[in-house]
């Protein structure tokens, strides 16, 4: 256990999803979890779960992750700073510079909060969906301020490192900026085109395509968290919503009269500066997609049909690099796009042919 | 072939992704397509790919399908009807009244002309994209006016059915109401929150996690097409962006200054507001998820791993009822989700663990 030396028992408060999933973790790593959350059955259910033991009087924790609304997080921070005065608190609050601000005006030393986002979640939330990989591979972001010792900030550091995360430190207003561009304001603009659709009829919204879904698949999410993250960072989300609404003032103006002089030139400059906008999103894959031939194979869908193609396609024994399924909503069709590296393109083609397959193209 | 004793020579006008697809599909069905384009390279290419043969002065089609960019649809649409005085025309474009519109107001009979849209499409665009099954499954819009037969619209109609699509009937103006709704107005919303990436520091950016991902996805749409279609339903458009815009004013206030009298239940409102919207999209899967077991996979994110799964899933010999690749973004750690029935999980889970795969949760 690499963070042994260090940190060799843990506080967890609150048993939601980021709480369980950090005990999970961090007690397969052989550290001493402690969790304790206002709600006992939530408690109960994560301490089954596997993300530790019940807390008790005698526990001294290195390190107490808060893990509870962002709304309360900033108390609970204050109260663990007393309980526990030899131990670093931190917490995974999507908000940061409030709750530092809080916890610095309710007379707490801050020295010992280390203030931490870690940018991983999942749609369900709750302790049973917590799991020990949630934070593998994603960003970590720690917010240290001015009071911490370098030692406070390397031991939440070397906590995210162990949580399988890459660390970033930032101050606490650059980390409320960024996430109010990449994840706040995003939360906005999908909760408001959602509510459209309470207007539209059942038959328009029938016909809903990928394009809806994808920009409002986060319109779903919980309003009491969001109610908590938008007001706590509502300054940031403002300044951004103010060029956002003043965009679209100008394109509607625009679109009232598209035969006015300038106005299709004001729409279609609209559209580029959205392409050249999504182009600076980091690409998931990389480069690695373009050095793949796709084939696409239709299946019926129906139990059992797609295992049996994986089982097929495991039989010809070429190297699948990628998949993607996709349903043809309203049809019992569904397509599966394989990639595979360009030179077995005819071997899989071929064999899939050969076992019956309907190739799409 | 179904539609034979009705159709037995069709007319592509534009060799596009729709053309050439529709040119595909009908080509297998036994169907003679004629091809012509404004660009010969386009031709070609769509010829040799085997969606139909040059168009010559000779021929008489039954049907036109005229698939070229929205703002000289009506213009192709009138020369054809002139061109073929027995044809039924009809078009792919994604807007219907200004075409209907525009036909009639060219002084031309609209009789035979049919509008109709096929609610089908990849990002990929032009012939290499296009496939037979493109619109399998998928809604076809068809946008009768007042003048046409009943045989003109039948026609169509099973046109539309023997390319594996669902056909709709509305009118031109309750098609452009739809697809404002659930098309254009969420490119809209799109494209201006990707334009906001471009004042983003690149630190910012690379923080970019899925819902900004999936939020902005279709802001890399194609800036011209897009031009012309809002321009084209403008109306339609407008109407809906003017209620978004008087949400996003009202929202923008409230987050001025959360600690206002009503602010708060305000936030609350618009994210809530998000959630019923939202819930009324029709699910894809539709109730299929709820009664599957998942396991998830943990895979280092190097050519072949991904296949050697699949193969020794494979060997298994469980049905793979659905299957999810996810990336972990800057990690080389892929999770694969897969689905199976409740009462194969110990199965899969026991043998994924002796090949030696590491199971997260």
């Amino acid at each position: 256990m690499t963070i042994g030396t260090e940190v060799k028992s843990v506080r967890i408060v609150g048993a939601g999803l980021l709480g369980t999933s950090i005990g999970l973790a961090l007690s397969k790593a052989g550290v001493d979890v402690s969790i304790e959350s206002a709600s006992p059955s939530s408690q109960a259910l994560a301490v089954d779960y596997g993300a530790g033991r019940n807390a008790t009087a005698m526990d001294q924790p290195d390190v107490v992750f808060v893990c509870v609304p962002p709304d309360v997080t900033a108390k609970i921070v204050v109260a663990k700073l007393s309980e526990f005065p030899n131990a670093v608190v931190t917490d995974v609050a999507s908000v940061k510079a409030e709750i530092l601000d809080s916890v610095e005006a309710l007379g707490s030393d801050s020295a010992r909060y280390v203030g931490s986002h870690p940018m991983a979640g999942r749609e369900k939330g709750g302790a049973i969906s917590g799991r020990a990989d949630l934070f593998f591979g994603r960003p970590w972001i720690i917010t240290p301020n001015e009071k911490n010792s370098k030692s406070a900030i390397a031991l939440v550091k070397n906590l995210a490192i162990e949580l399988g995360s890459t660390p970033i430190l930032m101050s606490a207003k650059e980390h409320d900026q960024a996430v109010a561009m990449v994840s706040h304001v995003p939360q906005v603009v999908s909760s408001l085109l959602a509510a459209r659709l309470n207007s539209a009829e059942v038959d328009q919204v029938s016909l809903a395509g990928q394009g809806l879904r994808d920009t409002t698949r986060i319109a779903a999410s919980d309003s009491k968290l969001w109610t908590q993250i938008l007001s706590a960072n509502h300054e940031a989300v403002s300044a951004i919503l103010v060029d956002y609404a003043a965009d679209l003032q100008s394109l509607a103006e625009a679109l009232k009269d598209p035969a006015a002089p300038g106005a299709i030139s004001k729409i279609s400059a609209a559209i580029e500066a959205g392409n050249s906008g999504v182009a600076r999103i980091p690409g998931k894959h990389g480069s690695k997609a373009a050095n793949y031939a796709q084939i696409v194979v239709m299946i019926d869908d129906r139990p059992g049909e797609f295992g049996r193609l994986l089982h097929e396609v495991g039989e010809l024994d070429v190297n699948i690099e990628d998949l993607k399924l996709e349903h043809s909503p309203g049809a019992q069709i569904g397509l599966v796009e394989l990639s595979i590296l360009p030179n077995a393109l005819a071997k899989i083609t071929e064999g899939l042919l050969a076992k019956g397959w309907r190739l799409a193209g």
